[in-house]
């Protein structure tokens, strides 16, 4: 069957029944980290910027927008809650594609629950699909295709419109519309690194999949091959697209399976680094001051994607890989505090910043490096990282991403509201209404019932 | 200079008194056809749709949704008219590069005008500027890229935001912003032909573009050389970009001069056909069952464009040049009503397509045809059309733009209606203010003043 029709028979015939244990928790999972991640986004001058521009074209106030008091309509609610969520650059990742699975589509999901009441399974089951969908297309196209484009703002719009698409009970035409609708909006253009249109392409993918769905359930029509048609999508964006990455194996293997999250809040090929740095200053409880010298050997990606060795601002110093080395050894963390404008002008950091060497070594794997520290004393302590932290092999543990959540929520929210919501989140399989997380989610609940 | 920052300063700095008479009133010539396709296009099913799913999430409904009582806020607006504007296949054309230069400025520009008051003068200058910026970026990418994407909703959203930046008075760097946001926004496939996704592309490009002034004007920000970087829009979207195309002369010609408006409301390349079909028609008075065959000379392109033979429905017609040779002969005429269902069906109609031959000419120029009937009493009349009506060397005269005005606008207003706002358009740059001609062009004004 085409691609297209296939992935919205399946999208509208899966039950929940269907769906593995594992692969629902990871899910559980994967929505606590987004949480925390748009959270900890929630007061970058991006979303403020957004929301000055945008709130006086609300419609009906109706959902959160999540660690604030402002509050919008659903659409807008997605693309500023999208916005927050990948801002710090913090949040999941499909490690094969480099796909962001949870912002589009739990953005676009949350801010749904606001209008149209939704059950934790309904809501749990909605998020597997729209994350399938757009994992696989994401699979279909991301060789060539990344070197140009943002793959979630691209293929995330799809998952964002079969998220939607479901939760809305759209019919196999109609959904094979949405994708349709969903595919003439992807965009999003590598070109914007490092400005806030980077964080404004993912919002987009939700706001714009949540439109297509929309539209699609009051008869809006698309073409119904939009996906592999010889002017659709795949052959439009990307070069030689497999489209039986789309059909293979669909319902059978499922793709949160394989999500990731990021203990450290910087580019992912930096993680193996900042492992090592740190076990070396727990091991050696080293101080900064007694550093002479820091070799890494990483994967040729990581100087590739993070080769920044003087970054100037904090925005900047997530894709340097000298500057994580540094403040891991300085710190023993790299959180969103460690990539501040402050720590990567403070003297000592930039003094070890100035003393990290990095070479690439052929025989390492992306998650994988070997740092080496010479001391003042001539005495050189060495560390081999296997897999990092927050890889496939080494995930982030539950109790990991608790304690990333309080520490991104940290100053958001009121001690006690982080508890609640963070106990509800573990508890959505059972929740009646979803939108409950989202009242939770903001310093003050709204002084009007709406 | 480089191209992004260079279209920028030409817009900030533009001054009105630099704009041509000539190339003024071209504007307010595209603003008429403009107008008159979106209150035809107006009662679209495609219109319908998009309200019925979009309506619910409309903030402040400021401004009018044209040739209809609902009202939108100016981003919603924005698109919902710019579908209206481009459903019918009947709005404007910039032949080079088959970009429909009205449907994202003019959409954007009157939506605003209703938030922010703005005179005739302001409204025609920046109406100017965007279809300036659209028609440079289109005329850098247009080769390969149209086989792939709707020009409309790549260029046209640079377009949008030109305009709309200069109303709302974006500094350079904020103008620059705002090319940025716009073009991570770029899209639009041609797979979607000849469903409503296609128009929907279009007014999207109006929205996009507007959202993108707005939010450079609350500082958000993004790449600075969006249009040329290597990873840019045009590299990404085309193929061999020519940036002179995008700074030569600059401020000297305007692109708006060579704007084209359809007599017809078909594919443009069947245009000379059914002049010469119109014109052999009234010469002889024929009648449809006095033809015995049809003979067409044309260009390529035509039939490569509007080769269907057996169209089945009204929107599939308007790709046929046998249907639109045809019901010249039957109707005397090429409106929407032509290239409806029931003319499609019509026994007489279909009799007569059958007859029509066409074959491709190589000396023939895209505007040029030669018809050849014969008659069953063995008769042959010929016609050769050097220049199709609606083309740069055979324009459309304001009083025939008039009569497709009250001809596209019957039905949807009131006669006094009609008339008294084609008298506003004619007389748009000495009005105060703008949004008068949005007030008069609904079916009632709204009963509560807003």
């Amino acid at each position: 069957m085409e691609a297209t029709r296939a992935l919205a028979r399946f999208v509208v015939r899966s039950r929940f029944d269907d769906i593995p244990a594992a692969v629902r928790h990871e899910a559980v999972r994967s929505l606590v980290n987004w949480l925390a991640c748009a959270l900890g986004g929630s007061s970058h001058e991006a979303v403020s910027s957004a929301l000055a521009a945008l709130t006086p074209f609300s419609g009906p106030p109706l959902a959160s927008v999540l660690g604030r008091r402002e509050r919008l309509d659903i659409l807008h609610a997605a693309l500023v809650n999208g916005i927050s969520a990948h801002v710090l650059d913090f949040d999941d990742t499909h490690l094969r594609t480099l796909l962001h699975p949870s912002v589009p589509v739990a953005s676009t999901l949350l801010a749904l629950a606001e209008r149209r009441p939704l059950t934790g399974a309904d809501f749990l089951h909605a998020f597997v699909l729209g994350v399938e969908v757009e994992c696989r297309v994401a699979n279909a196209i991301y060789f060539a295709h990344n070197l140009n484009w943002y793959i979630t703002g691209t293929a995330g719009v799809f998952g964002a419109a079969a998220a939607a698409g479901r939760a809305l009970g759209l019919d196999e035409q109609k959904m094979t519309w949405a994708f349709g609708i969903a595919a003439t909006q992807a965009a999003g253009l590598r070109e914007m690194a490092g400005t806030m249109c980077k964080s404004y392409v993912h919002g987009r993918a939700a706001q714009n999949g949540m439109t297509a769905a929309l539209l699609a359930a009051r008869g809006f029509t698309s073409s119904e091959q939009a996906i592999e048609a010889p002017r659709g999508f795949a052959h439009v964006l990307a070069i030689d697209p497999r489209f039986e990455e789309i059909t293979d194996r669909l319902g059978e293997r499922y793709a949160i399976a394989l999500n990731t999250y990021k203990p450290y809040a910087c580019g992912v090929v930096c993680h193996p680094v900042i492992d090592g740095c740190i076990r070396l200053r727990e091991r050696h409880s080293l101080k900064p001051e007694q550093i002479a010298g820091v070799e890494l050997r990483v994967h040729s990606l990581a100087l590739t994607l993070t080769g920044t060795r003087a970054p100037e601002a904090g925005l900047e110093s997530k894709w340097s890989i000298y500057h994580s080395a540094a403040i891991a050894i300085c710190d023993g963390a790299a959180g969103e505090h460690q990539y501040s404008d402050k720590r990567v002008r403070d003297p000592a950091v930039k003094r070890l910043r100035e003393l990290v060497t990095a070479i690439a070594d052929t025989s390492l794997r992306e998650d994988e490096a070997h740092v080496a520290i010479t001391l003042v004393d001539g005495r050189i302590t060495e560390q081999h990282v296997e897999h990092a932290i927050g890889s496939v092999e080494n995930p982030m543990s539950d109790q990991d991403l608790a304690d990333k959540f309080y520490g991104l929520a940290d100053g958001v929210l009121p001690a006690a509201k982080i508890q609640e919501l963070l106990e509800k989140c573990w508890l959505l399989p059972t929740l009646a209404d979803v939108a409950e997380i989202a009242r939770i989610a903001v310093p003050k609940s709204p002084s009007v019932p709406v």
